[in-house]
């Protein structure tokens, strides 16, 4: 079993239909098919409120491409220390923005508190031109260790943001598993929340590569599909992103596959707390971070099972992470299996 | 039947074939999959000499990515004006180059000729700090005009390259149909004549999404790889590039799909020419460029025959392009089609 | 005599007693000084209309900052092939504008003629997100050729800009050399005209170091002030910028300085014509670019006379450039001079 | 008397001379001319060693061009969270660096510790592709704090930097404060010590506006000449530059300033101490930080002394510079003064 990441798994069968379908005919380029044409509407449905989507086939590309929009050269996006787009995306996102700074908040489980981020922009003197000013706050949602932000949390978060006068953007690389966890309306924790702009994953969550930018406000189209075009992330075959993506939201495919990974997590979870690990973070959504000693670690490997371990965390801490195909079954019977 | 452009054809089916196989099983992410570390060895192997491989999922991200490691932010890049880095790919050499500057030339049927460019270099006085001083050549093989460079024209190029210093990069986005038409090995249009670095396409010939970055230098891998994760473009599920790209490679299908673009485009050509058209350019490779009057388009419209006009090159000129899955036998009776 | 460039003159003394008297207190830093906070209120006086100035130490910085505000990353500033931002000031266009990109046009003695532009912004296609499209028009005034628009050619080309959309730069280095041989007002070239922004130079016609951005929509303010913050333009003892540029403006001094170097490169031409050489252009401003043979070159180098070849012209020409302390009379008899 | 920056300053009669007396003819442009081909040599000699000498017009530029030739744009530098080059130059390290991120490590006094430096970039685990991995660390000499690093102490860094193979930069802004601090030689906390380059500061120090990049790895010229131009930074009348800088290193005119405003900084500490104040850190060069009641704040105010809050130290935290005009028999007084 392989819990190294979620993005280890291949496509799932009706995303993989999908692809093939779309492969018995021709049609338009660069998002001018009718896939691609189908995209505004069926993701305007989802969120029930008017969308723009800009697909892409990357997460990175996603978050920097959407980031790009709502922050000048020269301000500031205030986001977790833990944050993906500051410890995993390279020089990225000063890159798409032209000099964009990152600016780093704690916070506990590599979530930003409200309070927090209010007093970091409160206390934040703008210095004329020398300094950086924050123009907008950037989360994760399941965080990078795990966790979910609540809709409160986010809600507050995002009073936050009006209040100071912040554009909100959201890396949803695992948004699926957030509102699964949640049990909420993808609503609930974007645009009625403040977000201005979503990226919403599906790669790691069963597609072969397609991550959505959502514009929750269309006025940003044209900026994000310039920076995407400039960023040579404007495919030929789009429709094969389309195809993609709409085999992802139709008949809840995306929540389904969530669900799924996320249940695997907390039955892995349990497995693993029954052969003496300890949770780092609460588990939430289809990630666990948690810390065991060499021996069950060992015990683990040796029986085939594969996982990562994290020292951002501690020097005992791993992380395992579950997926839409993730073995249910032999999950549960964990112990057994390293047993036999 | 759809001439608009070869990127309207949908995935051949043995690259389908390979995406559907890749489906079965997990592997590691970002390019440390088995498929991945072969790409080095499948395409040393296609080339003949050692090379290093770095897909992508765009032709334009191929050339921006290729292109960055080859320049200075305060260099410029020879090419022709009606290049396609000049032309249709927005600020995307500036963006990733941190600058650098495209110098367009002129030349017949979209290719820079060597005494042109010996021209050129030799004319350019450095002027200190304040110029921008050329130190690459870019060329697109085939040309934007459907052209082929031929061998000598290529190792032409490559000697005033060397003579100058400029180093040589190659926009083979199409270089599948340059080889098929040329019936040459790879390696004469490309290391042999001095190119450093070759965009290889492959999305238009026949895949789902991904063109090759080849380094004939392998020292700039280091560069590359961190332009191409900055960028955005290094997948998580990497392994579907590599497979794509080692099915295409595998048993010639990269030329046997061009052969048979090729061969539609010559036998669209006389089908053409019949019914009145004229050539703008020899057709070499798998675009045809013609001119043809009113009536002669709207006959072809009416037929269902898509196809673009081309002001570049006239008001009655038009672009035809044929792919990998163009139906020679109605392209051969073309007369009796419109006339049916 | 050193006629190779007006940058080789020292400071005239008007400005140099300015900044003498500056320095005999202490004042605030970065603009918030006393003289500073003149500067809108001087130019806006001069220009007849509300202005923002924002000062920089030289024409470089001046073009790139000033430009940088009226031009997206994804967008073409055209200009002249000739033009100083496309030959002579590096990448630098891109740099600021952050992958900004120079469409050149052609036109007789480096001026763009206003049917040449229009015509060219009409036969541009928009390319979807594909292309590079036309956002800002720049002119050179007086050219680097030498030669001065009329205040009806630019007009002309002020209303091509409005029927297209366009915003208008002017580079102004050798602006007060324009209104001097117009003798029009400074507003009947610029806002007038349509001119949204002015790099107004000081620097080649009698001061240390200093160029005035002259904002015309003072809306442009912020994002040009962050960006000469950012690209360590900002001055700490800001007040010798301004020191500088109020002496400039004060009874007429850079009009005073400009009718001199005007005078004198006029006089020059007469005495070079009578030695045999040929004007390659009319000389209306303080430039001269003429043609002259090998014995009068090497005549004129023997008597001390410094100039320099301009081998964008032709093998036999040169440029001669006068400043405001060009000696007249020595100027006049030259034929003396150098029979001497 | 106003201690709010050492900026207020005008320029010292030895430079105002310089300047003057360069006023009386013409010379070369762009850094050919005498006194710029000086430089070189001059400072040379100062070092002790060969060194490059780039002039520029302020602090910023000389950092953020000094910077840019000694890490990628996808690499960090290291620097204290409160360095100049975070704090106070807007986004210009990325924008020069073409991406370049900034990587803060806490420190007292505004310093870095060596022990410090070397966990973190021991604990930093280079993450492939996708992290941002030091390349340079900078230190600021004297600090932002107004301490000043030991010999020992940047001997300390710059072995550390040896071990993990990061360049070394210095931002001496105030560098002649620290030298006359030390009573060392300045190649002893330079290039002995592992600096690579040094911004060498005179525009705080009694220069109208020039700051050199000191390059002690003269391979660095190309680079760091072009990145200067492209930010245009190129001063045509680039001889008042080197005169100032000239005048500046002449009978160590910089360390008789330096120690002119380091005395009065150590006489203004004893008697703000009289009144009641309290060092917030060891005054070592011509910056004092204190905290002081209202009452006390209010009292020299109405005296007449300006100085400036510095709440990032605390809400009773003051800063207050002194310069090489600094009053030392006033300041003396100064309890007398504020009661007169």
């Amino acid at each position: 079993m392989n819990f190294s990441s979620d993005n280890v798994s291949p496509i799932c069968p009706e995303i993989l239909s999908a692809i093939v379908a779309e492969s018995e005919s021709a049609a338009l380029p660069y998002g001018a098919d009718d896939k691609s044409q189908q995209l505004d509407t069926a993701f305007s449905e989802l969120f029930g409120t008017e969308v723009a989507v800009v697909p892409v086939a990357t997460g990175t590309a996603a978050n920097l491409i959407g980031l790009s929009g709502l922050v000048s050269p020269f301000g500031g996006v205030v986001c977790h220390h833990h944050a993906h787009i500051n410890m995993t995306e390279s020089t990225g996102v000063a890159f798409y923005g032209g000099g964009t700074k990152l600016l780093g908040l704690d916070g506990p489980s590599a979530k930003i508190e409200a309070a927090t981020l209010d007093s970091f922009l409160t206390a934040h003197s703008p210095n004329g031109m020398h300094s950086v000013d924050p123009e907008c706050v950037a989360i994760t949602q399941t965080t990078e260790f795990g966790t979910v932000y609540t809709v409160d949390e986010i809600h507050a978060i995002g009073s936050v943001c009006q209040k100071h006068d912040m554009r909100l953007f959201m890396d949803g690389a695992r948004f699926a598993n957030a509102v699964a966890a949640l049990e909420c309306h993808p609503s609930d924790i974007t645009w009625k929340a403040g977000v201005d702009v979503l990226s919403f994953g599906a790669t790691k969550n069963g597609a072969l590569a397609v991550d959505a930018i959502i514009l929750f406000d269309p006025e940003l189209r044209r900026h994000t599909e310039k920076s995407r075009k400039r960023g040579g992330h404007l495919f030929s075959k789009h429709r094969y992103l389309a195809a993609q993506l709409l085999a992802y939201v139709q008949d809840d495919l995306w929540l389904r596959n969530a669900r799924h990974a996320n249940t695997a997590a907390i039955t892995l979870m349990q497995s693993l707390e029954a052969l003496g690990a300890k949770a780092a973070f609460p588990p939430q959504g289809n990630e666990l971070f948690i810390h065991m000693n060499d021996d069950l670690a060992k015990t683990l490997r040796d029986a085939g099972i594969i996982f990562r371990p994290w020292a951002s965390i501690g020097p005992d801490a791993y992380r395992f992470v579950c997926a839409w195909n993730s073995p249910t079954d032999l999950i549960r019977d964990l112990g057994k299996t390293i047993a036999g």
